[in-house]
């Protein structure tokens, strides 16, 4: 029986995932083909298949009915994937060149098929290693610009935006960020993750209310600005980069949030490149960050000016008024994110990795005092130059 | 052939609407009734059926798939009827005697089954005919405060209140307050309907691009802002008042929204009073704005202190942020309210129905100068008490 037609949940083995893009004609039925499962079995099964004659690569995702952390499982909706697959496909109506090409789709068996992206690194992984990845801040301020602004209330007819809005409704993925992002690091919560020398910064950050405050309001926002389909994961781990080559993979945490969320995530993660390299290299960074707002605004404005359908779009200050906006709600979720890669729930191997604990921790200070200034000082800054300064004397 | 049985829409009559009441036992089958249509006939049909023996009033609204405004006829979904039950329901969990009581609702026939409660008057009519009203600025309060917090993501669940959300999702009506509060009377638009001695004063309004760039954030926050479940339209004229009670009626616009839009449009609707009444009079309806306030706010505080669900709500200044920002909202909003009834499609009787031109128009610039400094001294305005001050001296 075909896999599809059983229209149920199953497991894919190596065998099935095969006979299934043969079934759907992505690969032809007679095809020599190999097949690797690459996934880290946590929350998806990730298949590699390989026409050996025509060298064409597939993926085939799919995902878990479960969730596997610290060791733990916990069940989650398998309804991830269908947003996953949705997310793909709506934002690659906007930038077909920076997201994997999308061959098919089942609801049923929760899967995603796509092309074989692993000629590319993941960023985060290369830019440990040292990578420039010159077309990297470029690429993704054209991809947070076009997809943000396209799915927004400024590009679509209320009646769509609306229905989008509901197609991406994503509780179950919103509230792991809900937790682990923006409540757990600024409260003694069990899901906290640090070493032992970094209690008195931490305590700092629990007492600081000031902080807590800010965290309170960018939550708030979190759950209730519905402002435009984001990514809802965008660190650079979801991003596969080569010198001449980005693509944005993995928006299973897709919903309708505030722009800068996903803006704020790119950039706080690059903040650990920041943080941890040096001279050249730490420049590298700084102007890929400085680079990433620049195109994200530039083509957001060209947008705006060209394309809004919003009337109060030509209104003098309103640009200006809605750009603040982003920028200072961006430096807080960056803030965010670098406070709960270094003290919450699922760190970045940019900081675990380094070997030296002494260095280690100084880093890991560095990170948290840098993610405290951006949450504190998000509504004082108004220029991306003033935040590179800042990253440049801290 | 039972009614509910056939699944499908049809117009009801005065027959079949009692047949209905009677097949859901309601009222006994055996009951000797009267039935009135009592609608306007623009947007839903109202049936109002006595039990003559038992005096027991009912009450049968059933919305047209169409809406007829200013002699054109316009496709409006029925889904309106679903969402109003809905709301009332969802809302009557939390304020069981402020809303009517619900007795059926039936989505195919687009229809709300109810408590009748003719022995009221619209609090708009009574209003203007000089009444006091002395429960209804409490009720409102206590309403508000209520059903706004009741499902926020103070008090819900993220996964209950994503679901409502959903529920309630509503671009159709939304989008006739987009058009008809936010837009299109701060634009030189067609809807607009203003007398010729204002036109001096309204293109002023559309010069005013403070103004508008003021409108224009009002209206992205109606847009992007899922709070709390909004009535959606409380206007004097959805409320059913007596010395001694106070019933919200006509939910039909609700929606996940900004919670300083449901205050905004109830103290809008009192200024326009304010604005025509002199003396004593006037001030039992500057009490009234005073009194909703407050009264929201304490109930708002004493539910935010003893049942959020929020971890960040016993942060300090967190609950003293978050009431700023309705209360300049709701400002902001009311003042919306002010020019759209005045200058926009769909006027109020409060000044329409002032016979004397000079008075009339005089009155109007009144709303009109109103509104627009409620809308630009919302963020400087931080108490109630400020906003009556300001009121007794325009």
């Amino acid at each position: 029986m075909a896999i599809l037609e059983k229209q149920k949940y199953e497991a894919l083995t190596e065998e099935t995932a095969v006979q299934l893009v043969k079934e759907l004609n992505i690969i032809p039925e007679s095809a020599q083909v190999t097949c690797q499962e690459i996934g880290d079995g946590n929350l998806n099964y990730v298949f590699k298949i390989r026409d050996e004659e025509t060298g064409k690569g597939v993926i085939v995702k799919q995902a878990l009915p479960y969730a596997k952390v610290v060791g733990e499982s916990w069940p989650l909706t398998l309804k991830r994937a269908t947003i996953e697959a949705n997310a793909l496909k709506k934002h690659g109506e906007f930038v077909p060149n920076l997201v994997p090409k999308v061959y098919a789709t089942d609801e049923n068996l929760a899967i995603t098929i796509m092309e074989d992206l692993s000629h590319l690194t993941i960023a985060r992984t290369g830019l440990i290693n040292g990578e420039a990845y010159p077309k990297l801040s470029g690429d993704i301020g054209e991809y947070l610009a076009r997809t943000l602004f396209s799915t927004s209330d400024l590009a679509l007819h209320p009646f769509e935006k609306k229905a989008l809005a509901v197609e991406f409704s994503n509780p179950e993925l919103c509230k792991i960020t809900e937790d682990l992002i923006f409540t757990d690091p600024f409260f003694d919560h069990d899901t906290n993750d640090f070493e032992p020398e970094l209690r008195g910064a931490v305590e700092g950050l629990w007492e600081n209310n000031q902080l807590r405050l800010e965290a309170a309001k960018l939550k708030k926002s979190f759950v209730t600005e519905a402002e435009a389909l984001l990514h809802g994961d965008l660190h650079s781990g979801s991003i596969f980069a080569s010198e001449t080559e980005t693509k944005v993979i993995d928006p299973e945490f897709a919903f309708y949030g505030p722009i800068g969320f996903d803006i704020g995530l790119f950039l706080g993660n690059l903040v650990f490149q920041v943080i941890v390299r040096e001279g050249e290299k730490k420049t590298i960074v700084l102007d890929h960050i400085e680079n990433t707002w620049n195109v994200f605004s530039s083509v957001l404005s060209q947008l705006w000016e060209k394309e809004s359908v919003e009337p109060f779009a030509k209104v003098p200050g309103y640009k200006e008024a809605y750009f603040q906006k982003i920028f200072s709600d961006t430096l807080g979720f960056a803030g965010c994110e670098l406070i709960r890669r270094t003290i919450g729930l699922s760190h970045v191997k940019d900081l675990d990795g380094i070997e030296d604990s002494e260095q280690r921790i100084s880093a890991k200070k560095t990170a948290l005092a840098t993610g405290t200034a951006l949450i504190l000082k998000r509504n004082e800054m108004t220029a991306i130059e003033e935040v590179i300064t800042f990253l440049k004397e801290n």
